[in-house]
């Protein structure tokens, strides 16, 4: 981390954002280191002062007067980036939305949900318990609904629900400028001009400021039932997620666990489970529908090799059967106290992933740090985590080669740099490799949005 | 339909195509008859010379050389578009792709398809045959993959499997100036940048020409059972309709027909069916999720006082049960030989669905002409179809004035003003209404990525 930098924010915008907001926006110490860092591996840089706004038409105007001072703004959320999208990298003003808090509308026949954008996920869905239904994206983190929205957030539950992309019905923004936009209509489907839905769900804040999201909504299934099994090679375990896959059979979730990620667990959490790639099932719908997905799923696990098929509807039971991937994270920093977490992120067609998951095994087999992998397997991601000694700069540097490697070898079969965590810093230098001339097209949009480049500065498109 | 106009294409331009294309490029009348007018009832243009390419590479060329000469181009592909998208209104030169019809890689294993733009979905699908896949997506006509990406078209199954939007993984965009972008990796998800593809879905040609989709798949169902259904009302149909999607039941198609539009449909097939708003369904699955299904939907519907359930997994019963849906479109044209038809293409969230049915039905109760009503119901989407007297200037008052109304609610309900025919001609007056300041964003990135406007210009954005 750096040394803490005195603000350098211009005097006439403070000026004109205390007349805004008063004593909620600050250049304390303590509050601009908060929004300085996040969960990510990047170092932290400071705001020069923090704003904290409660409306849509507060935002617009704060957006207005730093684009008036050409003052980079960047949005907060949670903090619970892992590319350091939200790190304010060229200073400015850290707009936190957490204040942004309230669920604006439930509309339960439309199956969909209106909040502020600094709403969490769990917030939303404890709102929702007696509605019978829920809001299925899950990210792992407690990350705000905007935040999800600007990253195109997905993690376990994308497999059957899809990602932000499909779950974003409109989102109110606020421009450069500071003029307000909705993106879309209600409707379930519109062919009504371009997509602008799609545009600003996953720029990270780079295009506009989202202020409130319309998600979707799902009925809660009937039943749910989870299943654990081993496999004698990754390949096998992928396998038996390809042909599940392909059979349209509408599975909730399927997790993989590599050897070393079971060993983890298995020390961190006493489970005694075989030291094996292990897939983690769960499926939902009505009683029968969950039997029939079950049985086909053992049946064809079975026939990759699969050993020791576990399976209950029993809550207790089922939260114990997936106690290995709940307590995965805490399981990897225990392996090495002290040590930095590097996480990884690429996703590839599914035909690629038992090719690139091998490779990348064989690259971590040697080094002196652990590494685990974890994979949302039914999407074709996974996550490498390696465990370094951030005062070491041998590890750093094999770390950030391993993701390298890994990165190419993903976009050269087809596959992208990141499948859920975003660009921010990280991934910029993957850019131009995966995406070609397309960037080009990016920056067009990003000239035309924010001529001054006032938004989340630093982020996204290289150079 | 205009008088046939003489070429005003500019000689040196026609020099250039014809040294690119050869006899591919024709300025010939009956060419220039055929790639002005489409399925709508919007008036034919004429384009001034009609370019048949058969490559990415000669679209690029193509379109770089209309560029060079301030030329407008238009995509011309199957040439079924409901909302005049194609009709090159300020002339130049439609680019026909028809030629395009490669299937350039099928994924069996990431249940994805590459094709040229060119490609009819019936084309694809004849080609899926022997691999247990299809591409799910019917917007009635056997369209053009590209075509209906261009105009994020549905249908019938959208329900289940969503639109364009959804289905498409990928494109191989032609810029305005030429450049040839790809607008995304092939994996399953990505948080890789702008999403391009979301952008170019749905844009009418007017950011950009596509020339290459790749597609997503899916397992053939195992079973698939048809049923219809009498209700005494559109309320009652409808509240079936949403205590099923309520329920999260995977319903494959759920379609509404209105009372006027079984009517249409006895007299064409001489089906005797009761005349009373029908929900025709279909279920897919395995045989017992079939079943269950079915068995619900017939619980729910009874309970909203539905009679005369039918339901059949037989392949020739089904078709039977589906005759009157699958008739609809001649029997509304025999309603009035010689007759213009008038299509309609409002979507609302689904609580506003009785509403905005009931409303225009009672606005169409008078009329002169007759008028029938199908819906995508399971989506809030549905078609009012006139069929308009093509001599009668008091007609089309009345049709255009039904149509503004019944849009005009829609968009007040938090609908759209097509769910997905497009915004082509016939919309761009209500793009104001639906988006507001948005429609600012999308005049943004139309000028920084097609800074002379050549391309299709004069639809979807309101000057």
């Amino acid at each position: 981390m750096n040394a803490p930098a005195a603000s350098n924010i211009k005097p006439a915008l403070l000026e004109a954002l205390q007349a805004l907001v008063g004593n909620r926006v600050t250049t304390s110490e303590s509050d601009r280191a908060q929004h300085g860092r996040d969960e990510s591996r990047h170092p932290a840089h400071l705001p020069d002062a923090v704003c904290r706004a409660l409306s849509t038409e507060e935002v617009s105007a704060i957006v207005r007067l730093c684009n008036a001072h050409d003052t980079p703004v960047v949005a907060y959320g949670a903090g619970s980036s892992l590319e350091g999208a939200l790190i304010p990298v060229k200073g400015g003003v850290s707009l936190d939305l957490t204040g942004m808090n309230q669920i604006l509308s439930v509309r339960a026949e439309d199956l969909d949900a209106t909040v502020q954008a600094g709403v969490t996920r769990k917030t939303l869905n404890a709102h929702l318990r007696d509605t019978g239904l829920f809001f299925p994206i899950d990210p792992g983190a407690d990350a705000t609904i905007g935040g999800m929205a600007a990253t195109r957030a997905s993690g376990t539950n994308a497999v059957r629900y899809g990602t932000m992309r499909e779950n974003v019905v409109s989102l109110t923004v606020v421009l450069a400028d500071g003029r307000v936009i909705r993106t879309r209509s209600r409707a379930k489907k519109s062919s009504a001009g371009y997509d602008l839905t799609g545009l600003f769900v996953g720029q990270e804040g780079t295009l506009g400021i989202i202020t409130e999201v319309t998600v979707r909504l799902y009925g809660i299934p009937e039943v749910m039932a989870a299943a654990i099994c081993a496999f004698p090679s990754v390949e096998a375990a992928v396998d038996t997620v390809i042909q599940t896959i392909q059979m349209g059979l509408p599975i909730s979730r399927v997790e993989l666990l590599d050897d070393n990620a079971i060993l983890a667990v298995n020390g961190y959490s006493k489970l005694g489970l075989p030291v094996t790639p292990t897939l983690f099932f769960e499926f939902a719908g009505s009683q029968s529908a969950v039997e029939e997905q079950a049985a086909i799923v053992e049946e064809l696990a079975k026939g990759e090799g699969a050993t020791n098929w576990k399976w209950s509807t029993d809550a207790d039971e089922r939260a114990k059967l997936w106690q290995a991937r709940h307590d995965i994270h805490w399981a990897i920093r225990a392996l090495r106290p002290g040590a930095k977490g590097f996480g990884t992120d690429v996703c590839v067609p599914i035909s690629a992933l038992a090719d690139v998951i091998r490779a990348v095994r064989q690259d971590t087999s040697q080094r002196t740090f652990g590494t685990t992998l974890v994979g949302h397997v039914g999407d074709g991601n996974f996550h490498l985590g390696m465990q370094i000694d951030p005062d070491d700069p041998d590890e750093w540097k094999q770390a950030n080669e391993i993701n390298d490697r890994m990165v190419r070898h993903a976009i050269s079969l087809g596959g992208t740099c990141t499948g859920e965590h975003g660009v921010g810093i990280g991934k910029m230098k993957f850019m131009r490799e995966e995406h070609g001339e397309a960037v080009d097209v990016m920056h067009m949009i990003k000239a035309a949005l924010d001529p001054k480049g006032i938004l989340n500065p630093g982020k996204v498109l290289p150079a």
